[in-house]
């Protein structure tokens, strides 16, 4: 991981950046000192969620999804998953050429917890691959947490991100973008095809939440 | 995980043990002073193995699986997946009322390195649910390193070994079996319907420790 690329002065894009999710990512990364764009379906709601966190003055405007990703040179996807397709394939030529990081999780809730959803194309991530014929598709930050990404009292992230993709450079540039994070480390997790299981094991992390009342995330040892 | 049950005493029976995963838990259980009988189709196999480890002075003794099953106090199921099926429909009977921990990760492989395979019942672990209808099973064991099992110069190993299923109070007995190995914490890590993700992630692992040339395992944070 030493000889990771300087990600400094990247203007990230984040396409669903209402979401908490995509939210508390927004804000890390802004703290990081990125230019940070917010998209949404609606440029006036997404322009509500940078200015509650802080705004022009903390590096973080709202646009429009395809503003969004016209203007970013590096892309998340954190849209809900029932919106996934619908969302890349109206953005097809916006993404062209850019690196794209899926963060998607497909699940289901019922009575008994989290679930996994079969996706027909393997998972989010070999979806917007699919989709995306002409973007760099990487598959990264599926386990960090909302609520501590939001919480202004948690400085750093004990959690590896685990980066997939087939695109050394790309998965690179990624693990780089993690690492911006404070306390988070980019980790190669595999192949694209390997995605799955990583967006899966979300559901086990939410259970796994519930039993021990924590936030829990993953280390990798011996790396 | 304070309050996990007093597991010493306990004879563990693994099948399959004289494959290297079966073989090195098998070691790591002797090592903590439990009776461990190893199956295998063939008994005089068997009992090579545990020769191999130390033989009945170290507390390890081999059996056919049959045999095995039937004198162990808890079953791992250790075999490749190929076999899976086909040794739990011979052991029904045997394996009726035990807590059985299917440790099985079905994966293929070419040349870009590990994958998952699909499973019709969704998991290994569903699988042997699906046909040990009188047995309480549980998904654990998937990530630990068998060379890092079998390795006399390694005393403990840092891993959390994460336990699925159903039956709390086999869960808990699993979690704390699993502490029985040096280094390694036995953390519950949701249903077993959520085994599949976690059996998968071994395919995840394997392309971690090519990149990074290491044996990796997970660690969960904040748990």
């Amino acid at each position: 991981m030493s000889d990771l690329p300087d990600v400094s002065g990247l203007t990230i894009g984040i396409l669903g950046g209402t979401g908490d999710q995509g939210k508390g990512l927004a804000r890390r990364f802004a703290l990081a000192g990125h230019q940070v764009i917010i998209g949404s379906r609606a440029a006036d709601r997404a322009q509500e969620a940078a200015d509650e966190l802080g705004g022009a003055d903390k590096g973080l405007r709202g646009l429009d999804n395809a503003a969004c990703a016209t203007e970013s040179d590096i892309v998340i996807i954190a849209v809900p998953w029932g919106g996934h397709q619908a969302t890349l394939q109206a953005l097809r030529s916006e993404l062209a050429g850019k690196i794209v990081v899926d963060c998607v999780n497909p699940m289901g809730f019922d009575k008994k917890g989290a679930y996994a959803l079969p996706v027909e194309e393997g998972s989010a991530a070999q979806q917007a691959e699919a989709i995306l014929t002409e973007s760099r598709v990487v598959a990264a930050f599926h386990h960090v947490s909302a609520v501590l990404l939001l919480d202004p009292q948690v400085d750093t992230i004990d959690l590896d991100v685990l980066v997939l993709g087939d695109d050394r450079e790309a998965t690179d540039l990624v693990q780089a973008l993690a690492a911006q994070i404070s306390g988070v480390r980019g980790v190669y997790g595999g192949r694209l095809r390997n995605a799955h299981q990583v967006e899966a094991f979300t559901a086990n992390l939410i259970s796994i939440n519930r039993r021990y009342k924590a936030h829990a995330g993953i280390r990798l040892t011996d790396v």
